[in-house]
């Protein structure tokens, strides 16, 4: 059996005169692209933008959906109303699926961005909100979480399609949880490193946690970043040492 | 043959804990919803409202697309790139058809908002930039437009499909505009006039310019307001003697 | 030795085309308008209109700070950066003292609004941040706040001027917390006995709590409200009661 | 005599997790600095940092007012109520005031930014708003703006001080006008070129029109710009050249 691996990153995160990362760049490593949708990044000419791009070279757009908070990039958690949240996440949804419908595609699976994939993992309320959100906009859309979270569980109860990832530069406990930002470890840093847990991550479904002890994750999709030139020539190598090794990089969608 | 008529009013237009007009009342009234859609107006809380009222009493809804101006509700001419307002229209259209999806409908035509209304009926490439979003979009879906407006001009031209407007409460001149609202006899105040002139504008047409004159618009809809009390009030009065004149009022959508 | 009481309201709440609550009505009742700064609430035009309208009736301004939530009218916590926060307090109270000095006043205390309010009542880096904000922009400004908080504990220690105050309308625990707004009774809503306990925190500096027993509030400031009809009429009942009953109404800068 | 003149560039334009410009490059450049206000630019911690710096270094701050429009960096043009913009112009004078009080400074003049510096050349009504603004919070500000545009006229009518400025990369027209950013040649782009119009502006007050013919503008400040790399590279060249000439490069403050 072929082994098989989606890579994901955060695209369309410019805003008006500023712009941020370089979505051209990834849309040819990555096979799905985790569209910003304006509530904490993109707006509407950059969705535009990046939509048609990415559906020119059959990469997935997915709606990274956040809480409505621009000055703070969709990084703070913000107690809201279970509803109100559910609502925020079918605007943006609704929102990136109409650009992609002028690209010809469909938003294809949703990923909560910044705090709101953080507060989803445990947040119960929330990770309800985002469930009931993608349930009722179409409950054919899967959601790309992370293994083990609230969102994830809620997610498949509800008889949603789940899609497990990785990330391939963060560390992780014993329990499989990511190392908070906060720890000075919470990065693997070294570009070889990041590779070769990425050839794992695919190939065994397992990687290294923080106490040496094996993590087995088997994700479906691994996440790169390219908000940094250095990041984009990492996520470069990353796909390239997959296909060497025999994996095949595609999209889940 | 049996005369027909749509009844259109903007709804939606609350924010947040700002409410605004009294939209169940108004969607017992008209036909057709013209939802604002987040820019210059309606949180998606109210979206979400609005759009699954619409829908359980089967009136149309359309995109009440405006501006990105909160503060000036929409009301405000900015100068803006042809190309970007396309994508905020774009965006706009998305996000309510989202709601509408999740209601079991349809957004079913637009409707430019404010300042932007008063825009396209002159502004060639703003008009075209409408145009060009909604064709992109949904080359199926109508404009809802002034009567000589560069915006319905051009959407026939782009194969549009076009619904003509009246408004019951407005004064025109003899070519056909609206007088402008700094003008002190802009608004027909007096409420048997406004139910005379709709009956007339549904079964003859027609409307009595400001200088006497007979004015043949040959309207499909009649645009009533309802940020009032008193104006809700007066909406019912012209939906009745509608129907007592022998009109269908019904959706054109 | 006559008994003093502040009244303290918040104003300034509108949005744009979104009107809020009777600023005329209650800045001819209360002694110190906590004027909204444009973060939940409150568009510059508003805040020229009521702070010149203060300024002319003596009535002192207050700078109602809160989160940056527009949609969610600051009601929403937010876990921000503390730095950010301080940073955006300061911006609040800078903006708005340029309409007080526009007025011929100045900014004369601060007051958080919101789920910012509830926040600093025990979040001690929040709280800090606020502390630190008025610090640096003017330590002779008084902050408004609950007894008993870390807001009030941080403010003294760091030297700046508290006035306490207590709320007409609320219930309160044996402890002197505010009992939530979730609990059914959380609300006085009987109007004379809101009266009634509005006098016996201005004379006896006591109000009864939920269990019947005594709780000694001390305020120096009494929180009344307005933003339906009803609540202004018991605004202007509780202003006369306390002149009635021998107690001078005035503010505490 | 001894020639004078002061820089001037744009600074503290970044929003939240997006930078712009090299604001600590430019800040050892420049004697004055535009300071964003949160409209167009610029949230309130980087108004922090950039006030907290020019005050360090002794570079004067400048209210860059523009309109409120984050998605369109203030760069399109808004038709709004002349009353409205004065009050907007009072908000973010007032927001930047704080940050300059907490630095230990003031602002020290006033600047319209993008479109609002295009509009108030020759909007009369607009250019009375933002002198209005000025005039009701502090009439000692200067107006720093375009030799013969309807804000410096309207100023000095009002009794402002007004300080001119040139731009050392920017053609102009044998009026005096800017030549349209629109047509081919509006920017000077050769580097040489751009130092000595400085130095000549500086020396002689005069610059070369596009017909070659010598038009007399009588700078008292410069503007530079210093978003690229390869600007604040020039904005340097441009500060040595001047104090090689004999220029002393200061702030009209």
């Amino acid at each position: 059996m072929d082994a098989v691996i989606d890579l994901n990153s955060d695209l369309g995160e410019g805003f008006g005169a500023w712009p941020l990362g370089d979505d051209d760049a990834l849309l040819d490593v990555v096979t799905s692209a985790n569209v910003a949708c304006g509530f904490h990044a993109g707006d509407p000419s950059v969705l535009r933008r990046v939509t048609d791009r990415a559906a020119e070279r059959g990469v997935a757009v997915g709606a990274q959906v956040g809480y409505r908070d621009l000055a703070g990039f969709g990084r703070r958690f913000i107690d809201m109303d279970p509803h109100e949240l559910a609502n925020d996440v079918i605007y943006q949804i609704g929102a990136l699926d109409g650009f992609a419908k002028v690209a010809g595609t469909s938003v294809r699976y949703v990923k909560p961005h910044g705090a709101l994939y953080n507060a989803v993992v445990h947040h119960a309320e929330q990770a309800a909100a985002v469930v009931e959100a993608i349930s009722r906009y179409d409950p054919a859309l899967p959601v790309l979480g992370l293994p083990g979270s609230e969102l994830v569980k809620q997610a498949r109860q509800a008889g949603l399609a789940v899609v497990l990832e990785s990330f391939v530069d963060r560390a992780y406990t014993p329990e499989g949880a990511l190392v908070s930002r906060r720890e000075p470890h919470a990065l693997v840093r070294d570009a070889d490193e990041v590779v070769r847990r990425s050839v794992r991550m695919a190939l065994d479904g397992a990687v290294e946690a923080v106490d040496g002890s094996r993590l087995s994750l088997r994700p479906q999709s691994l996440c790169v970043h390219g908000d940094t030139p250095g990041a984009v020539e990492l996520a470069r190598r990353v796909r390239k040492a997959l296909a060497d090794a025999g994996v095949s990089v595609r999209s889940f969608a």
